[in-house]
């Protein structure tokens, strides 16, 4: 059954090669005001301080540091709500490759102004009625360009899977028995990937994606067993996990491997980026607090073992960063 | 001469026993984005992630640790603006001693705040009209507790001081080659720490002491060579660091081994605290963001080494932190 998954273990490992010196090492950081909070011991994975302030980074540059020869030239096409657009236009700066981004043009400020800052050309397209995946594909077509997916990829899977080895690697250096680990999910890309690296290596921890309550494809995919899409006027504040369904290579290994899915509000999000702002000192992306929103709020199912949260991303703008945090 | 010096290595080492596994082992972070702004490798300390947010707890743990016998009864009393006040509200809850704290009537209310959710009980003072010192001296002698001051006291400095024997190691895990250390400075406890660790183990490290331009007052006193005061009416935004004269404890040690004395105006911290939200994704309360503001301004001497910045805490009010981040 595993044969037909997209990925194995193996090539989260060799994700690992490819971006060992490149990619930041992220820290797996805890708190006791956390612990006391959420009533167990929590390991947050920061993710904000990856190259372009989120994840992304890392399955980018896995895929395009495999692109070789006469191809090179002609660079990569992506698409992207923000943070997978400044993974690739960060990795095809580093290995001096042109990138068109294609993003929505409600994209935050910050994410595009990111992206530009980093040489890559924006295409924007209007969520409600282009179809980015189209566009994207005809504009790799015609520069003779590869299309690197947000999730839906061998390579970006296992590169974003690298997440998961380290969180193994850095809980037991810390003394931490982990039980499970809770990781933001859009497509699902992070999440497969984390899952294949640890359930191959610590097949007792369970691993739980979680979502924002309007966009809980997974979860429901999870459920029936099969893909299901959220509702076409679905809204969060969650800019990064605005997928509409699971990918059908990211959904098959979380099917095989997730313990289950979990939801969280956004009233739920805004109240773990304050926390974080308050008590952690981390500045957390809406998308990047969910983990940490289900195990402040009692939403994670109960361990004596230590839970590790991936804390995604951390690009948010900052007047809507000011107006969480100052909410009462 | 430096057998006159209030502290050694050797009691830094020693706090460093006394604190492990009880304080944060807190990372030392590099960021691309930074390096390149700077135009040096640049390693960020980051107290932040400590119990209460900033580095006293070091400090005063290693302080009221060592209270042994009839007198722990009695408790502590403690004068702070705020980071002393929790550090040692949290040691004195953790050792389960009854803790009484002199504080500001203007301190961010984030701190008197935490103060008090720790259990320690606050007594407030005019910045201006009182002093702090002899209001805490009477309420010690009262009630025959022992007096815990913030910096000019040798257990308090060689408990900051650990987060200079930190900083030595994970720069060597990191394969950092170390040529300067940034320390944010009020009173010189962390300052004097710091260095002390760093000259005995690495004598070709400099340090720097970094302060708000209005409270230069070690800058000018490493010049002159003697304790200068700020003057009466001076102002800045880093709260944390508001005093008004070096320690006669912590300045012996800071003349000795220094290599000289920074400042950065408010302007340069609300920048520094502003990149830090963006590109860090961290958040620094004004205080702990003198010695990043003075390395991204371009005010710490040349290297072409690795340059160590400390980023002492992140305790600061969600209004004022809206509003830095927020102006253009």
């Amino acid at each position: 059954m595993s044969s037909r998954l997209a990925i194995s273990a193996d090539d989260v490992r060799s994700a690992a090669k490819m971006i060992a010196g490149i990619a930041v090492r992220t820290p797996l950081l805890e708190y006791a005001t956390l612990n006391e909070q959420a009533g167990r011991r929590v390991l947050v994975k920061f993710e904000g301080a990856q190259h372009t302030g989120s994840f992304k980074f890392r399955g980018a540059y896995n895929r395009l540091a495999r692109i070789q020869g006469a191809v090179r030239a002609a660079g990569v096409v992506a698409w992207s709500s923000g943070n997978h657009a400044q993974g690739v236009a960060a990795a095809a700066k580093l290995l001096s490759m042109p990138a068109t981004i294609v993003m929505p043009s409600d994209a935050p400020a910050i994410k595009k102004l990111n992206t530009m800052a980093l040489g890559a050309e924006i295409v924007f397209y209007d969520r409600r009625t282009e179809s980015r995946e189209e566009l994207a594909a005809a504009l790799a077509a015609r520069q003779g360009a590869i299309l690197v997916p947000p999730f839906n990829d061998p390579l970006i899977i296992a590169g974003q899977g690298t997440v998961g080895l380290e969180i193994l690697e850095q809980a037991s250096a810390a003394n931490a028995d982990l039980g499970q680990v809770l990781v933001c999910c859009g497509g699902g890309g992070l999440t497969a990937g984390v899952a294949t690296a640890i359930k191959a290596i610590h097949p007792s921890v369970d691993v739980y994606s979680v979502e924002p309550a309007a966009f809980d494809d997974t979860a429901r995919s999870l459920m029936s067993g099969q893909r299901e899409t959220v509702s076409k006027d679905a809204a969060s504040i969650c800019d990064a996990l605005l997928s509409p369904s699971p990918g059908d290579m990211t959904f098959p290994i979380n099917r095989a491997l997730l313990s289950g899915g979990l939801a969280v509000t956004d009233e739920q999000v805004k109240a773990a980026m304050r926390f974080a702002f308050e008590k952690l000192k981390l500045v957390i992306e809406p998308g990047g607090a969910v983990a940490l929103a289900a195990v402040l709020h009692g939403l994670a199912p109960p361990t004596r073992l230590a839970t590790a949260v991936v804390v995604s991303g951390g690009n948010v703008d900052p007047e809507f960063y000011a107006s969480i945090i100052t909410a009462r």
